[in-house]
Parts: structure tokens; sequence; C-alpha cells
């Protein structure tokens, strides 16, 4: 096989641009609860980073998809050269950027964790599943957990020593959570004895660690049924001391691992517990029945993750793709097309292929400025909570709508911009030599995992949008209505940023088409026109987002020196902006019509009118 | 790895409604060129090819996948069973079904050919490739090679003794042919020295015949550049005598071959023609120069070879991810849902599930009417020509206007069908277990190989919309028209026709746009806006033929009995339809509009802007 060269790219002008320049990330940097934090610090993760991902888990992301994972003697291997990665990771300190202090952190800003997982994630997706879900394992511990599981638990899995996962999903119910069967009895001594099999546990098992720490959703006997009667618990993969030693193995067992599409390196796993009868668990924290709150604290940052995976591989995508296209020579310049013995040009001139270019710079500049003020917008929480409680609300509220947007859209997209590279490298972009066919078969499970996207749409219009009595959906609104009022006049973006205006009026009035449907019973249309409105939020939020950052690269732009080199980088912002607002807005206002026209052949045709086989 | 099952999946009641009762197949049938052809002849081939592609072509899907092709000793080695299903596949004369008699074939519309290539390649992309190619090589020797090159290639090619490829890419050329170096040096025997070399050369070599024929574009000594010094050689893989009989190797030699994303089983190779001075050609017939204007008679029906890919793949994906659906019980009804002790229900009975579902029904079902409506314009074409040239050049018309929208709708539409039926599955659609996410990775070729969709974009607005002085664009608009006319008032579908009435006199009038740039010199506008024109000129096309499908299902539906079977059938071609004016056709307005606005940003932005890497 021909050998494809690690080509995990990211723009270190671009963060550096959005964290500080779009989104004033020094606001609340330097003061609590991010004192030691400085631009200066900032700049080291973004250069640490970058080359982590590059030299780190970059090189093992074709190999790994190459190599897979192997379950030998009842134990998943992992592919060559994970473990030393594990390590690296560990040593350098990255996943324990936002750990708290006392937990042998550095009490980053989330902003930090976004950018970290956003380059692990655009490196190698497969890897990052590993840490990833250790990470998350051990915040519901740290949230929710006693301060003695705390003790236990919290040092070894922050440190690298022991992995985690969530365990949610059983094969008779996938993405219907309180089918849940796993049970969960109450033994004397205070422990549950699980019982149950759970599927596509990514991480459930692997061999870079010394233990690994499930989080089970599980049945107490005699609790309710549905997700109210669910509780959460610890049960890890050799059972832990009182002093947090590790002992004996805990009767769970790798029933198989799956073949898929993509992420071929991570381990998703069948996990039996408790097949003979002496697997053991500990509840989280001391309350019963609580579980599916708790697991939620984990399921909100795994949406966000999935959203910065879907980025990440995007990103890589598109500079994959910018990259290829000015090397590649073919064709001659579209104004000699009719002279065979015109010179050949790079194809980034040919005009499809920039059309294609700045589709996907467009899309994955506006996502990753909408993630990145979410993860401000928690920031910004964390620095006024407790002074400005109606700031920090809003902020929070933020966060909460965003979240589905960014988990649908960017999971969405990613997918979409993975396919526009391939098709800019042409025949080549099949082919394993190049990172893009990976990239695409990877991000196709960002769609479905930690809540399908049709999940997340549910959640947008069935819970966000009237949350907080609907201040929430309106301060996102508000927001935007600022900004266009602002900016309508703006000399070189003030019709674009019209027509956001009129995207995000159209929003509104479908919003209260959806209100209607509420309150007069017509429930059958909100699951079909979901996620519709899902993706005419998104469109609206990231056009945004990138008419902003347009206006901010315009103000900057003007103040430097012809011939500066940030100036194409500007120039870049407006086009991006331009391009989107022309070619993407649009298609809000064609939604909104669509949805409006309240078709409902979807639940009208028959289940044998879909075909005669 | 968990075993896949051969899933192949057909309708034939489908088969039989699209052929039958829309396009009044038995007009051309019992009479010439197709007097030997009736319905029931036509019905053994709708079983026949079926029951193959079920029980032959299918079950090494998954398997050949798995397997891929291998180099051995400079040969390549295809997956087991593919010899197999070779020798199956010409002893069964499912090639040469469309063979003139003259040739030992069954001369048979070219509907059916359309017919078993969906069956064959929806059941296996990358086998079907093999026997594509070398019936597309033999029918360019068909119909261009001298009397004595058919007598010596055309039985063994048709008969699937010889194989036969076609050989146009080249590394530095790419979709740019004219850029072609390979040489062709008369030698005094009449034949040609053939020296350089070809990629991305399907079925370049395999081990399941004694031979392959390659057609291989190539440069006389002393020809123009371009396109236009281009000629066509036959340069077989071992040399023909005189009388037919294999000789010894001709210094033809793989490269290597290509490690891809999907079609694995499909050789895709690196020749290199001559390497040691001794490959000899033979013209393709007796004149020089015009081997571009030959191969087009290839790629031609090769773009609609693809077209039929994409539907006979989508078209699988769908109907597995219907299955599924109806076997898959996961949550509760939706009128239920705070009901965590409800009944687990299919989960067809999701509405978004549902949406999906017809979704992607109308999709498959609307792209397959019309695929077959070119093929029935080519065999009516055949029917009247030389008895009525004008109505024959209209038929042929059609087949020109409507090969780039097929090839480039369906591979397009495929690869986003496998998305949403892989969205169907859930989670379970990443994994091999099921054989959609093989479909979509098979499936993203489609969009670039045989002319990327960029390049039938051109070819439609740069060639076919002015074709013939614009005629047969006009009488696609007209056709549509007389159909709006004659439905717009209908009972159940008068408002929906009225929606397709709209999409095409908008895209009638953004044809005008494109001739208003061509004429005052706006060529820049041409390529950022061609691929979006051709999806509109394809969503219009799509909702017609579905709109057609219904009314046709409408009025066969009223003559039945309550409860006759058909009639669900029937009900799926109305819901379909309006599904599809309601959710798809109102993007071409919206699209149109985005036209207008003539955005230049991909040109505008200078190459230092998309990014700071």
């Amino acid at each position: 096989m021909a050998q494809k060269i690690n080509r995990y790219k990211a723009d270190l002008r671009e963060f550096r641009f959005v964290l500080f320049e779009l989104l004033k990330f020094e606001d609340v940097l330097g003061k609590a609860p991010y004192a030691g934090w400085g631009r200066d610090e900032v700049d080291m993760v973004i250069e640490g980073i970058d080359r982590f991902a590059r030299e780190v888990t970059g090189p093992l992301n074709a190999s790994g998809d190459a190599e897979g994972c192997r379950v030998v003697a009842g134990e998943v291997k992992v592919p060559s050269g994970f473990k030393a990665a594990w390590e690296a990771l560990y040593e350098g300190g990255w996943k324990s950027l936002c750990v708290s202090e006392e937990w042998g952190g550095q009490a980053a800003p989330y902003a930090m964790h976004a950018l970290t997982e956003e380059c692990l994630c655009g490196s190698n997706a497969a890897f990052s599943m590993y840490p990833g879900l250790a990470y998350g394992a051990a915040e519901v511990i740290h949230s929710y957990g006693t301060k003695d599981q705390q003790k236990r638990y919290l040092p070894k899995m922050f440190g690298g020593t022991w992995g985690g996962t969530m365990c949610l999903t059983e094969p008779q119910a996938g993405s219907d959570v309180g089918a849940a069967k796993t049970s969960a009895k109450k033994l004397p001594d205070g422990a549950y004895a699980i019982q149950g099999t759970k599927i596509f546990i990514s991480g459930g098992d692997h061999d870079m660690v010394e233990n690994i720490v499930h989080l089970v959703l599980a049945r107490i006997e005699g609790a309710a049924p549905g997700t109210k009667g669910l509780s959460l618990f610890i049960v890890p993969k050799r059972k832990v001391n009182a002093d947090g030693t590790t002992d004996g193995p805990n009767d769970v067992t790798v029933g198989s691992i799956e073949h898929k599409m993509g992420i071929n390196a991570s381990a998703t796993c069948v996990l039996n517990f408790g097949e003979s009868g002496t697997c053991v668990g500990e509840l989280v924290g001391t309350v019963e029945h609580v579980g599916i709150q708790q697991m939620f604290k984990m399921m909100n940052g795994a949406r966000i993750n999935v959203a910065l995976q879907g980025l990440g591989v995007a990103s890589s995508a598109y500079l994959n793709a910018l990259d290829y296209a000015k090397e590649r020579k073919q064709g001659s310049h579209v104004s000699k097309w009719k002279d065979p013995t015109a010179p050949r040009v790079p194809i980034i001139q040919h005009p499809d292929v920039r059309r294609m270019l700045l589709d996907m710079k467009a899309r994955v500049e506006g996502i990753r400025a909408l993630i990145y003020k979410l993860a401000l917008h928690h920031d910004r929480a964390a620095a006024v909570g407790g002074t400005d409680d109606k700031q920090a609300a809003y902020h929070r509220g933020q966060v909460d709508v965003l979240t589905p947007i960014v988990k649908s859209y960017s999971s969405d997209q990613a997918f979409r911009i993975c396919e526009t590279a391939i098709q800019t490298f042409g025949g080549a972009g099949f082919l394993k030599d190049h990172p893009v066919e990976q990239y695409c078969r990877d991000a196709k499970i960002f769609s479905i995992y930690e809540g399908t996207n049709h999940i997340q749409a549910m959640d947008l219009v069935g819970r966000k949008l009237g949350q907080d009595g609907g201040a929430n959906f309106r301060a996102f609104l508000g927001d935007i209505g600022a900004f266009v009022q602002g900016n309508a006049q703006h000399p070189t973006l003030g019709q674009d940023v019209q027509a956001l205006g009129k995207a995000a009026e159209t929003l509104g009035a479908t919003a209260m088409q959806f209100m209607t449907w509420f309150s007069s019973g017509k429930m059958e249309m909100v699951p079909l026109a979901a996620n519709r409105f899902l993706e005419m939020m998104a469109e609206t939020a990231v056009g945004w987002q990138l008419l902003e950052s347009a206006r901010v690269a315009e103000e900057a732009s003007a103040k430097l020196a012809d011939g500066h080199p940030d100036r194409a980088f500007y120039a870049g912002k407006r086009a991006a902006a331009q391009y989107y607002a022309r070619n993407v807005l649009p298609e809000v206002t064609a939604k909104a019509k669509i949805i409006s026209r309240e078709d409902k052949s979807p639940i009208e045709i028959s289940d044998e009118a879909f075909a005669t086989v």
C-alpha cells in the first residue's frame, strides 16, 4: 500500500483570530477563576497542541486505521504507537489543562479544552476517543462523586493511569436509554451487584492503562421504569480497594468489538457485566435514581466534543484540499481553455475548485467561531458566577441553546466538507494515499453517537426553545438583532448583514410556528420539521459568526499597511462571510417556506406503501 | 468479523411500473428493431437478473470488499468467487442482451441494459466494473473498428472470453485528457508502437480472462496538441494474431493497484505501455486523430452506467434501511413518549425515520424514472430512425441533454441516500454487519469518475443547453410544460403540479441568464453557477417524473377494488411525489435566486486569503 503521509494541518493564525480578535478572550484571562492564564499561556497551548497533533497523534491516524484493534485473550489491543501517544499526552499535561488545581490540573478556561480537543480529534479522531471518554467519566465523579470516590478515582483518571467510559446503550434499547435492563442489586456492604450487557462502548477496553472505570447506567431492583429509574454506578474493570489500589478482575468482560466504516482504531466494545455474578459497582455519590441527570453532565460535554471532532476533521480536510489545490497542476486557465498549448496551472485557479475551497473555508471557520463562542459563554458564566447571576444565567443559557446546534451542524457538515475535500482532490481523494477519505469515513459516526442529530433537533425544539420561558432563545435572537442593527449599513458588509437580519427574522417566525404546533396539538409536525429548523438556526448562527468575523477583520485590516501579511488573512474573512451570506443564508428562508407548508406526507404514507418487497 | 449478510434488494413491482405503466415500454416492443422482444421476455429479464444479483453477485459484495485485489507476480488476482461469477454472467447471456444478433447477442432494447446494470451494480458495484468496461470497449470496436477488427475482437469480448478497458487518464493530466503524453509511432507493418503510462484504469488487469483489450488514447508522432491530436488504439495485453488467436505478451505491465475508500474489489491499475519498447497497438478503424470522438462513444455510455451504479446502490441502501426500520424495535410511539411502560415499536413508526425513508424513496424512484426515461428515448430513437427523422432527432437530443443530469444527480444523490440509510440504521449503520456503510464508501467514486460532476455541469451549460440551437433543452421544457398544463387542475396532485410548473419556469429563466452571461462575456459566472444549475434541472426533472408517476398511479388505483395489493404501491407513488414537490422542488427557486445574485466571491478571493499555513 502506498504510504499515507501524516497530513494533519491547522491554521494557528485562525485560532488566534477567533480567540482574541473575534471573541475577546482576554476579557476572561488574568482574573478569577482563570487568574493563572494570560495571552502567553494561551499561545503556548496553541503552539504546543498543534505540535503534539502533528508529531504524535497525527502520524498514527492512517496506521491506526489500517491496523485497527484486536481482541487477544479477552483484552483489546490498540494499534501500534497508541500507548506511547497516550503516555505523551498525559505527560504533556494536555488532558489536565481544565482540571482544577485541587486535582492536579491547570484550571484553564474551557476554551483551552476546545482548542486541544479540536487538534487532537482533527489529527486522530479514533485515538482521542480514549482519553476523551476517560476525561468525561472523571468529570462526572468530580461533579457528583463523594469525596472518598474523588480521592480514589480522580488522580488516576485525570492523570492517565486509568481510563474511563460511559455505558448507556444496550442491544434492545439503542437511543431509547430509558429501556435499559442492566440491573443493580444492593449488597449488604452497600455496594451493588451489576448485571447486564452494554454495547457501542467506545474505549470499553484497551491495553494502555492498568484499569478502566466504567460509568454504568443500571436499574436498581424495584426502581421505576424509564429513565427516572436509572442510577449511575462506578464499575471498574479491576476492583479498587479502599486505599485506591487496584485489586483483581471485576467480572467485566469484552464480548466483542465492532468492525466499522471508520474510527477503526477506537475499540467499540460489547461489554458484559456480571456474567459470573461477581461484578460489583458503587453508586456515584449517595443518591439513587438520579443516574440520568448525572450522565447528562457527561453527555453535554460529550456533545460539544463531537462538535469539536467534526470541526477538527473538517478543518484538516479543508486545509489538505487547499494544499493539494495549490500544488497539483492540471488543465489550463479558464481564459485559455481553447488553447491546448497553454501552460498547465495549479487547480486552485479553476473557478469550481475555488468555489469548493471557499465553501469549505466558510463552513469550517463559521462552525469554529460558533463552537468557541459557546466555549466562551461557558468561561464567562464561570467568570461572573456569584457576582452577576443574571449574566451568568444568560451565558449558561447560550451554552444550553447552542449545544444541540453545534453537535448536529458540525457533525453533518463535517461529513459534507470531507465529501467536498474528496471532490477537490478528484480521483486522488478516493485513495488511501491522501487523508481525506479516512476523514470522511471517520466523520460519519459523528451524526449518530452522543445522541443522534434528530435527538439533538428534538432537544432544541422540545426543550431549548422554550427553556427559561423562551429567554435563552430570545437572547440568542437578540444578540443577532443587535449585530444586525449595528452593521446593516456597513460599507462592505451591509447587504450581507441585512440578509442575516432577514434569516434571523425568519427563524424567529418559524420558532413561533413550533410554539403554535405545541399549543394547538399539532404535535405530529414537530419531529417532521425539527431537523430542518435546527439547520435554519445553525445556518443563521454560522452566518452571524462569519459576518461578525468579517466586520472585525475589516476593521483590523484598515489599520494595516498595504502588503502586511495579515491583510490577506482578513480579506479571507470577508470572502468567507460574503460567500456564506449569498450562498447559504438564502436557504434559511427557503427552509422556512417548506416548513410553513406543513407537509405530512411521511406520516400519511402507510407502511406497506414504501415498497413491495 | 461479524458475517455480513448478502442484502441486495430490489422491488420488482417498481421495475414493472416504471417500464410498462409510466414509460409505456410496450410501444417499442414486438416491432423493429426489437421484434423479438415482448412483455414476457422483459419479465424474464426482470426476474432473472434480480435472481442473479441476489444469488451470484450480491453474496460477493462484502467478501470482495474485505478481500480486495492483489498483485501477484505482476498480475492482478481478483477476490474469491469473482471468476465463477464472471463465467455465470456470460453463460447466462446477461452481457449480450443488447448485442446485435450478428455478434451473438439478443438485440434487446437499451432499457434492458439499464435494468441489468442497475441490478448488477446495486448488488456489487465493484464486480460490475469489469464486465461493464469490457462491454464498453467492445462497443467502440463495434461502432468504429474495421470488419476485420470486429471479427477478431467482438465475439471474444462480447462473450466474456476477453476483458476490455478504456485508458484515458495519465498521471500529469487527470481530467485534462488533452494533455495526454502517451505516444504512438507508426511501424512499417501499419501497426503502432505505443509508449506511456495510464492511471486509474478500472479492470486494468485481472485473472478472470485470458486476454484484456485496452483501448488507449495516444498521440501519433507529430499530431496536434490537445484532444484533437489523439488517436484511439486497440492494445491487447497479449498480442492477437490475424486469425484471432492469442499470442505472447504485449509489453503492457501493471505498475501497481490503488488502495481506495471503496469498490475495493475493482482493480484500479497503473498500466505501463511499452516499457521495453515492444508494445504494439492497432488503430481503431482506419482514421487517425479521431480518438476523442471514438472514445466519447464509450464515455456517454459509461456516464449513463455511472448513473445506474448510483441508482442501484442507492436503491438497495433504501430498501435495506426500510427492512431494518420495519424489524428493529426501539422506543415507544410518539403519542406515548411520556409513558415508559408503553410497548416498544418498530422504528418505522417514528416520524423522523419515516421522513428519512420517504426522502430516500422519492429520490431513488424519481432518479430511476428519469434514467429509464432516457433509456426509452434511446430505444424510441432507434425505433423511429429512418422513418421519422424529426422524432428520432428529438429522442436523441433528450438522451444528450439528460446524460450529464443523470450522471451527476444520481451519483451525488447516491452518496447522500447512503448517508441517510446509515442514519436510519443508527449506530448499526456504521458497522460492517450491514451493507449500507459499504454502499456509501463505494458510491463516493461515482461523482468523480467518467468525468467529474463539474465536468458534467459544464457539458450541460456549455454544450447541451445551446445544442441544436437550443432545441433539445426547449423540447425538455416543452415536455414538462405539456404535463403541467394537462395536470395543473388534477384533484389530488394539482397544487404539486403547479409547483413543478413554477420550478420549470424558473429553470428556463436561469438558462436565459447563462445565455446572457455567454453573450455579454461574463464567462466567469458560468463555472461558478454550473453545478447549481445542473441540480435545479435535475430536481425539476425528477419532480416531473415523480408527479407523472403519481398521476399514472392515481389513475390506475382508481380502477382497483379496495384492498387490492397494488393500491398501497400506487399510494406510495403519490406520497413520494408530494414529498418531493413540497420538500425539494422549492429548492429550485431558492437556487435560482442565489444564482441571480451573481456572487463572485470564489474568484475574488486571493490564493493567500484561503488560509495562513
